[in-house]
């Protein structure tokens, strides 16, 4: 793509950083930016050095933000004794457009991966067992993704809280509400068949 | 979307001045920047702010570049008998791909669109009349696109030219090689039908 000025060069290089785009839309990209909305380009170069400077982990749960506790778990009103594991901040944020969920959370910011060297200690499991502890949580609810990585942290998780004696759940999964059963996948759909329960 | 801190609303809204970025993909994007790359994240910050700082237009066509003459423009090797007129500097590096043109370029950044104010002062049209003049061009090729308003720019400037007594052309339209026909939509179908050339 070495056809324009370097700096130009540089910019669509740069975006291609964002996921999901690729050369073209990067070029499209710094057109519009350069030829059109320069001052959105400045605000986005301030935002992004901001939020890399300023945004780290919640001391707590460790989800992103930019205070040294974020605020739901700076949420008085919150239920402390139930905590909901996620992989990343945007599950919480399902969770909260739900609306129904007033637990805390702790955000694993992933899953147990041995061949990308992600351990118990990467997820912060440590810091997860000493919450349960401290704010004498009744349930923990596991709700990593249901995929064969998020599958086995659910696991190791529930084994840990078990030997607390907490009470462990693992969020249902199955047919999406008004789904179609012929566009749902096949591994769902066996999902969905195995955790079966009597229609009374 | 002001759930998560008020830095990482601000990166999710930033992200949105991108063309085809909607709230989900800035989400997804912030989320995997400040999650796994913030080293591309700040690559990107100050790409945008050297671009925004430096790259301006060519003296001579233009385009756009941090230099005061473009790469072309600068370059001796060219033909500068001949100017291609296009829209915008992404027809150029189409133009350069195909590899086959010697000749230099004019780039309008636009089309003349009198409802927003855009007529041949903001095309640069003075300046292309001088360059057509100084480099006694013997042929101006008009490349604007094959839309209402890129007819109507071609048009005007071909009038300006025949003044002059440059000799002007239209880059030919018509149904793309390899495309087959039942893709091609109606109105490129009823132009390349209407330019039709006798088979010999
Ligand atoms: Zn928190
Ligand atoms: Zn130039």
């Amino acid at each position: 793509m070495a056809n324009f000025s370097p700096l130009i060069d540089e910019l669509i290089e740069a975006l291609r950083c964002l996921p999901g785009v690729g050369p073209k839309s990067a070029q499209r990209m710094s057109f519009q930016l350069l030829e059109r909305n320069r001052g959105g380009a400045e605000r986005l170069a301030n935002a992004l050095q901001r939020a890399v400077d300023q945004v780290g982990h919640c001391r707590s749960c460790r989800t992103l933000t930019e205070h040294e506790e974020c605020r739901i778990c700076s949420d008085s009103r919150r239920d402390s004794s139930t905590i909901c594991v996620v992989e990343s901040p945007a599950d919480v944020l399902a969770f909260e457009q739900g609306g129904d969920y007033r637990g805390l959370y702790f955000v694993l910011m992933g899953h147990l991966s041995p061949i990308d060297g992600i351990g118990p200690e990467e997820l912060g499991v440590d810091r997860l067992l000493e919450r349960v502890k401290t704010l004498s949580v009744q349930e923990l609810i596991l709700a990593t993704n249901p995929t064969v990585e998020g599958e086995a942290t659910a696991f190791y998780l529930a084994e840990e809280m078990r030997r607390l004696g907490v009470s462990v759940s693992r969020i249902a999964h199955g047919v999406p509400l008004g789904g179609e059963l012929e566009y749902v996948d096949s591994g769902t759909l066996a999902h969905a068949l195995k955790g079966r329960q009597r229609f009374e």
